[in-house]
């Protein structure tokens, strides 16, 4: 195959290629699709990704995503207090609960779970600001929202332990059965939470 | 949402959500995926859109993929001689029928299929040139492997109608059963076609 296609179409490929879900039957379709779209399409592509290369980092603050260094709009939002501490797994989490409209403080994306397997300790987390923050008194929630996973629950545990001899409130996102879900085709474990955590009406 | 996120995100966003197939979560996926792989990924790429925006250009004997102006791999082989020439939609087809490894000949791609509902002509399939060859003496064979869609069979007897007072062998490629495939789901028509043209063993 590598002989019919010019070499600046296969290595194309072989990038989008790398592109999470994406095998060489989608890298091709998008290649073809840009191609037939013609040079200023492929072009507005290349100059967005050289925007976010050039202009996106991460906010000192949240780890979350802003622009040149400074930080991003959430923290810098003065009706979102530095009060509530909402921890996420990273920014497709953070934008599910924003979706929600239901929380009003900030947040902190950690961008990987503890992982001893993987290799991944407490330090890399870059929590350490935040734990100053926290022992200077200025956070006053810290709401877990990692995944109910063995790594999101491993990575909870350690933040609430890390914190427990300080005045801060430290809450978990609740377990159980999910609306619009049935309860027959619900894994053993959710089931049990949801047992374990139920509510009097 | 928009102020969530930085304006270079939500524009890499809208452009990654052209691609075919791809919705505002998996443009999601891909970009968080860029940014966590940092910078040197996310210029790997706009890169490599800039090569194939400044170099690919259609092959001006078939208009299949080629760079900078010139015939592509296919009609510069010696080996594949320019006696049998197979029509085709579109690149990926191509790449379908180079990968069976059974033809010999050259190809001439159309891109877009006769459609008076959308304004696709015979003009705008750029047959001029190869009909010429064929009117040269040039080609002995003609395979028409258009799909068997109404377009690409309205094609497909446009290309044979317009050759019919030359000494060119038309072909069309054989409609039937798909190896591998059941009997009892296949649709009407297929069947019918497989019926229709059902060989002596």
């Amino acid at each position: 195959m590598t002989a019919i296609l010019p070499q600046a179409v296969e290595s194309l490929l072989r990038v989008f290629g790398k592109l999470p879900g994406v095998g060489r039957r989608t890298a091709m379709r998008y290649v073809l699709h840009l191609i037939r779209e013609g040079d200023a399409c492929v072009a507005e592509l290349a100059r967005c990704l050289d925007d976010v290369a050039r202009q996106v980092t991460l906010c000192p603050s949240c780890q979350g995503l802003s622009t040149d260094g400074r930080e991003c709009h959430i923290c810098l939002d003065p009706q979102r207090g530095p009060e509530s501490v909402c921890i996420v797994a990273g920014i497709a989490d953070l934008l599910a609960i924003e979706a929600t409209g239901l929380y009003q403080g900030r947040y902190f994306v950690l961008h990987r779970l503890l992982s001893p397997l993987k290799g991944v300790g407490p330090a890399s987390l870059g929590l350490g600001r935040l734990f100053e923050r926290a022992q200077q008194g200025s956070v006053e929630e810290l709401v877990l929202a990692t995944p109910l996973t063995a790594e999101g629950e491993t990575t909870a545990t350690y933040v609430s332990r890390t914190v427990a001899h300080l005045p801060v409130r430290v809450t978990r996102l609740a377990a159980g059965v999910p609306v619009g879900g049935s309860i027959e085709y619900l894994d053993r474990l959710t089931l049990s939470r949801a047992f374990e955590d139920r509510k009097e009406l």
